[in-house]
């Protein structure tokens, strides 16, 4: 099907919009009035720049408050309408959305909005427009699809169709199963946007928060599959209204929106391989963050286990955890994830999907005689490499005849990575499409230095997790806790057993946390006293299942490491628990104090 | 009344907060649990900490979930406040506040609740503390402050009393008349927080958008009368949970904080004398944006009238209209208004009340002779000059026998001036309480670039107006619009004359406006002709008062001037129309091109 946009979906002037547009792969454009309004480009100059990029103008919109007026108002709008239709026609763009009243002198009478209605569409007729009519979530008198049909039947007007748009129908409680019934041909034009499910006003709800398909909880396939039985066969469009994409990168903001179409039209896409773990986190260090990463993992039982044939890389290991340190990458001042790799059933259509997806390729250098290793570039920056489960790509790696001594981590359970404020959603969406991971719950939660939002997503194995977190508010200059963290979680089946093994300072939790911890979950003494001499932190799920934890101070100014033992199937990420990681990250950088048990 | 702040109203690790309380001048704090549990400071260092800074801790924060439980709960529940008890033993405080019940297995039954009170007060006073019972406005069973009151009544326990806290009294239906009948001395504490009207869930609204008193729509003065009334001589502590002041740096919130509660007690404040006007506005010039700045009021009809005896300071004059360029101020990169001035009644009592409401004082370097020019500072960082009416400041510049030609301006309307994200609602309170301006509706649109945020100030005289504005987000890397614009608005009986008399660019308004204003406003042809062919824009209020107004394009990289004609009563700022400006000024910095009609 056709792929469309409205220009209100990215920030910017309209040229910014319609090139943005174009470069994402869009076949149209809905033009949302205002931004014409502004702009310095005649009707005809638009038509031109669209014809030059291959955009068609699939729609104009809105047109508001038009139905079921007292006359004198009426024969204004009829006025006005003409007004519209010569920029339409200027414009080259042959349908136009009118959206249901909300004025205050609308009349509830669904028979002068039909007659009104079947005028206007006379009127269009003779610029050679079609009129889709729309109804608002928070229309004076038609707020329901259902309704907007009955008057549409009722006008009975060759010109006159539906608008659908997902939003207003799915935020309303009337079932849209009936509009597989509309008659074939009525619905002219389709509008597809996604959202949480917000507890507050519709329409707040509507201009601020609206999402891109697959970013939010509503069932646009389902939604989609219903205009394909009435017979829709018009450009699927996305009109989302988002306080973030609306300042945000229009290129970038364009891409992840198309890339929402692609999978939720799902044609032709390759499936998504099993991934059976990751193989992998590469960080980056320079000479201060690297002697101490290496001192790190050494006290948490790694050791150097193969170094690069040909690059200043070296391979360290314990168990199924396997870290990746790259001496390579100029990256000042801070240590970081820069890549991490991930072990699929199959690489290749797993980069044949990413592709598909738009997810951008990244730029391996490979050495004669290196494993092939492809990546892609998530929308953090970080690379995502995919390997086989053979893991070839350690036959790069000379080994050095080192041996981990071990503390009983056995492999890589999660990593946490702090998104861009920009690029939250569209994070999300990617790791979904590409990848197949899903969205657990999104948390929100209050942090020493301002509100977060965490999202972690998970493929059905359990075997490759992610924690992206965000801060609500992007940050300003009072924002002296660390920026954009980033860590690795590992596993271990006994954490009191690997916390006693472990020859490294720790972040150290302050006693409050433990006397808050006994009287929440009315632990016994004893349990509360272990997990405060190792500075391990807990949580528990409504099913009974536990999280216990413990962090490593932060190292080479961003990154830090994560040791986690599940209980009883919990299945979440210690989220509870970040604000007293984070003040304690905050109190270590200030005191340099961390506790070595 | 001794004043108290919650520590959750500000940003930081505890340390943070006391310190930011200590500094701002209150007398005490309540401790928000969340920040005592991952804090390093143990609850008796805490007490120190605090007994060092003269704050005493006013109550410790929330305990939740306790009442009419079923037995095994309750139980349990005793067990919990015991331990929060022995902890607020250490910090030495006396009250703890229990909100009501949002646990889905409390039972609706008065009678429990009250007993399992009276139990928790039996034993709260074992340990010397009182109970202020809460009713949340979202609480399961009880969320009305009158219920709680019932149920306190009918507990009857010296050590238990009510916690009435401001948002959720005065953010339900029930009228909260009836505080004032409260038995006195059973308000135990006092909450406050104002908060703007919003149809969105009452929780959301509560613990995102609350506010400091005078910085939303409650009427907290009365409400504070209801509980004087009652025989209340607790602290006034403020309970503001804020996302933007979670972020912010802690010590100017406090002081915002301490400021708002200054103003609601009014206890000695020295009134508001009349503020007649505009003196001048200073502009920070050097030597790229000088020469622009001098050519544009030179176009604008302006003349360079004097010249500072001692500085490399110019007076520009036009009627009622005055400029100072003050080249003296070492400002790179961009123009920008540093201060304004103000003329007042008594100027040594502004200054007096400005003092009082802790407005920093600016620091003015003044040659011997030169007149007295007392400034503050503006949450901006614009001083704000107070002089007399009497003009005494323009004995320190040597006329230079120039005369200005003249373009019909009379006087400045208002400035425009784009806030820091962090103090925005700062700003508000500054200018309502310090000069006395009252702030009219707070205005949101979509300009190309992302959401804004608009609200204006005026005193009752119409004489000093003020246009605040702020982006919804704090804008990231794609912001290619102006930085934090600034402008001074003057005003004109006969706009069409003056845009004829100017002989200076002004900034392009596109074709497309015009014709949608014409639609939208049902406009005569030659009027929207006469409109178009000078760049006037155009806005008209419900009750048929307009604006003409046009814009300068912007100079020295973030400044522009703006004319404007106010018809009919139109009393707002042509908000409608910023959009428009935003992305013409976006065209004309790309292009360059600006229209010489």
């Amino acid at each position: 099907m056709r792929r469309s946009i409205a220009t209100v979906c990215v920030s910017g002037t309209l040229e910014d919009k319609l090139a943005a547009a174009a470069a994402a792969g869009f076949d149209g454009i809905e033009i949302f009035e205002n931004d014409l309004v502004v702009s310095s480009l005649s009707p005809r100059e638009v038509r031109e720049r669209c014809a030059d990029l291959g955009l068609t103008i699939e729609l104009y919109q809105p047109f508001r408050d038009f139905e079921a007026m007292p006359d004198p108002l009426f024969r204004k709008n009829l006025d006005r309408a003409a007004r519209k239709f010569e920029v339409m026609a200027e414009l080259g763009v042959g349908t136009m959305l009118v959206c249901s009243s909300v004025h205050p002198e609308a009349v509830d009478d669904d028979d002068l909005a039909a007659g009104q209605l079947s005028d206007l569409s006379d009127l269009a007729s003779d610029f050679g427009v079609r009129i889709a009519y729309e109804a608002l979530a928070w229309g004076r008198h038609v707020s329901t699809w259902d309704h907007s049909w009955r008057i549409v039947q009722r006008a009975d007007h060759p010109s006159l169709g539906l608008c659908l748009d997902s939003f207003h129908v799915l935020s309303r409680e009337v079932d849209p199963a009936g509009i597989a019934d509309i008659t074939p041909g009525k619905i002219f034009f389709l509008q597809l946007a996604d959202a949480p499910y917000l507890r507050m006003d519709v329409l707040q709800w509507s201009r601020h928060h609206r999402l891109f398909p697959g970013q939010g909880a509503f069932d646009l396939a389902g939604f989609v599959d219903l205009t394909l039985a009435a017979g829709y066969d018009g450009p699927l469009s996305l009109e989302v209204f988002n306080d973030v994409f609306r300042q945000a990168d229009p290129a970038r903001t364009a891409v992840d929106a198309m890339r929402s179409l692609i999978a939720l039209e799902d044609a032709g896409l390759p499936g998504f391989p099993d991934l059976s773990g990751y193989a992998f986190t590469e960080f980056a260090v320079d000479a201060n963050s690297g002697p101490e990463l290496r001192g790190t993992l050494r006290g948490l039982g790694f050791a150097h286990t193969g170094q690069h044939r040909t690059k200043p890389v070296e391979l360290w290991e314990q168990s199924g955890c396997r870290i990746v340190l790259n001496s390579a990458v100029a990256r000042p001042q801070t240590a970081a994830i820069t890549a991490f790799a991930i072990s699929s059933a199959d690489p290749s259509q797993s980069l044949q999907r990413a592709e598909a997806l738009l997810a951008p390729a990244h730029p391996n250098v490979r050495e004669p005689g290196e494993a092939e290793l492809a990546a892609i570039t998530a929308p953090d920056g970080t690379s995502v490499f995919v390997t086989d489960s053979a893991n070839d790509w350690r036959n790069d790696f000379l080994p050095t005849g080192s041996t981990a001594a071990g503390a009983g981590l056995l492999g890589t359970d999660h990593l946490g990575l702090a998104q861009p404020f920009d690029h939250f959603d569209e994070a999300g969406l990617f790791y979904h499409s590409v990848l197949g991971l899903s969205p657990l719950s999104t948390e929100e939660y209050a942090a020493p230095f301002g509100l977060m939002r965490s999202r972690a997503l998970t493929n059905k194995a359990g075997s490759i997790r992610l924690a992206l977190s965000v801060s609500l508010l992007r940050r300003g200059d009072w924002a002296p806790a660390v920026s954009d963290p980033q860590h690795v979680a590992f596993t271990t089946a006994d954490i009191v057993t690997t916390a006693s093994a472990l020859d490294l300072p720790r972040l150290s939790i302050p006693d409050n946390y433990y006397a808050d911890l006994a009287a929440r979950f009315a632990l016994p003494d004893d349990f509360v006293s272990t997990l405060r001499s190792h500075g391990i932190l807990y949580d528990r799920d409504s099913g009974g299942g536990e999280l216990l934890h413990l962090y490593t101070p932060v190292l080479g100014g961003r990154v830090f490491f994560e040791i986690l033992e599940r209980r009883g199937g919990y299945d979440r990420f210690g989220e509870a628990n970040a604000p007293v990681r984070m003040a304690a990250q905050r109190h270590s950088r200030l005191t340099s104090s961390s506790v070595r048990p």
